[in-house]
């Protein structure tokens, strides 16, 4: 897409995840104006060639492609939608992609209010963490039309690897499986270690063999490691898994659909934060299943 | 450890996974005397070199190392203990090297009978299936003595990668904890799958871009294309599958362990194989899940 490096881009959210991300495009030679609540969050950005806005629908106007990256599905829709909302202060056609993870009915919400403005909607949420934001490795799951896909691609690989899902929300739900898949996996991993150990076999030893076969997985690699060294430091705290396979289940529920390994995933984690444990490392579900069998280490974090 | 090849090799069981597992052996240089029930089988490794025993006692008079591939523990120990044993037949101090999948009572069983014998012992299952066990790639958990797996190490690592456990019975318990994890991560990818799938999205782009993230696994990979592509030919038959899921709830059960993914995977593969699945792969656990919610394709091999 040639000159598409001329467009202007507004990037609206720079915290953890956000700043990574814009200053990958800024690295690429994109043109961008940022917004964020705590303006010194933008000052990394600004020495990079952004310019910073004083509010974002200052920061929207005459832009050609407006990424947001929020907390949350209310936060992006009040940001849109609200009394300052930045949807009507867009040019026309211009797009708006939201790289936030949401429910999958408030991107299909927001999708159409966004398409009734005249405006191009793509959620495009991203999996890989602030290591894959930095170096721009994320995996950007999109949902909108093909063709918007293809025009702002150029954009979007310099933050990581896109994939078309399917239409408005399908990139939203894609997250949700990915998030579900993440539950799911640290809940096994944790029974698979948690057996090594009360069996006397070496975790860390079970861990290394089976990193070769069938039963490898990033969570293995990556959680496993934590379960084993007994670190729990976040990463990806305990509370906001809940929230993840919460959205699965509400998505999953409105398409009528039991997924009762997600179920159980969600009532161990629910029990996790219960006991205190919501700002663990979600890998720390292996100790709220030693808590249930009555092996929790003395002076453990969590309440028995 | 020089020298090594000159030792007399032993090799009971060339079945799917033991003959060519005895071929990298042959490969290697080894002498390895070959014994299976069906004698035909050991065709192709007399033609590498082998030399085919008559009886098991005959196969393993004289070697240094006796390696096991049969289907079961209760068949191992048949082999071992029962009227035609071979354990009273091997040489003192020789090798009895269990790389078949079994029970852990059954391995610390056989390993307190075989020490009893003066006989040296490893429980050392393998993970990986037949394209591994071809290509000398193996994971192989050993249970047993560091000392003993560290002489018997040249021989194991042309089937694949050795990694020691902890003592005899861990190498089992290690297997039991990758069958756990195979069987609660495929009942994982089916529902995020399914989850994808009746939300609109294509499932083959959602694993596509999840690939590449924490919720990658090798389940994702090898068995989630099977779930999109609808083949389920086995690779692992379901009925299999419930085998292992049953010994590592027996195992978690002896040590006093509720592991509930485990128990939920157990009963979705159980239904599985009760309304006809019990042939297919490992993998139409994808078909089950859409049975139990009213989806199954028309003309599935499911019973509804």
């Amino acid at each position: 897409m040639t000159g598409l490096n001329t467009q202007k881009i507004a990037f609206i959210g720079t915290g953890l995840m956000g700043a990574p991300m814009a200053l990958n495009l800024l690295a690429a030679g994109f043109d961008v104006t940022v917004w964020n609540r705590s303006p010194e969050k933008t000052l990394p950005l600004v020495a990079k060639g952004a310019v910073s806005a004083r509010s974002p629908t200052v920061a929207v106007a005459g832009a050609d492609i407006v990424i947001v990256m929020l907390s949350s599905g209310p936060v992006c829709s009040d940001m849109f939608f609200g009394p300052q909302g930045i949807a009507p202060a867009m040019k026309k056609a211009a797009f708006l992609i939201v790289m936030s993870s949401v429910g999958v009915a408030e991107a299909e919400d927001m999708a159409g209010k966004t398409a009734e403005l005249g405006l191009r909607w793509l959620d495009a949420p991203v999996s890989g963490g602030t290591p894959a934001a930095a170096q721009g490795t994320l995996s950007i799951m999109a949902g909108g039309e093909l063709g918007d896909v293809r025009v702002v691609s150029p954009v979007l690989s310099t933050m990581g690897r896109v994939v078309h899902i399917g239409p408005a929300g399908t990139g939203t739900l894609a997250k949700l499986v990915n998030q579900l898949l993440v539950a799911t996996t640290i809940a096994a991993v944790s029974e698979g270690l948690l057996l090594a150990e009360a069996g006397g076999a070496n975790p860390a030893k079970v861990r290394e063999a089976l990193l070769g076969g069938f039963a490898n997985s990033r969570i293995l690699e990556l959680h496993g490691q934590k379960m084993i060294a007994g670190t729990f430091e976040p990463g990806g705290p305990a509370k906001y898994q809940i929230k993840d396979t919460r959205a699965a289940l509400d998505a999953a529920r409105k398409l009528n659909l039991e997924l009762p390994v997600l179920e159980l995933a969600d009532q161990l984690f629910s029990s996790l934060v219960a006991h205190g444990g919501g700002d663990l490392d979600h890998s720390a579900l292996f100790l709220e299943l030693k808590r249930l069998n009555k092996r929790l280490p003395e002076g453990s974090i969590l309440t028995p």
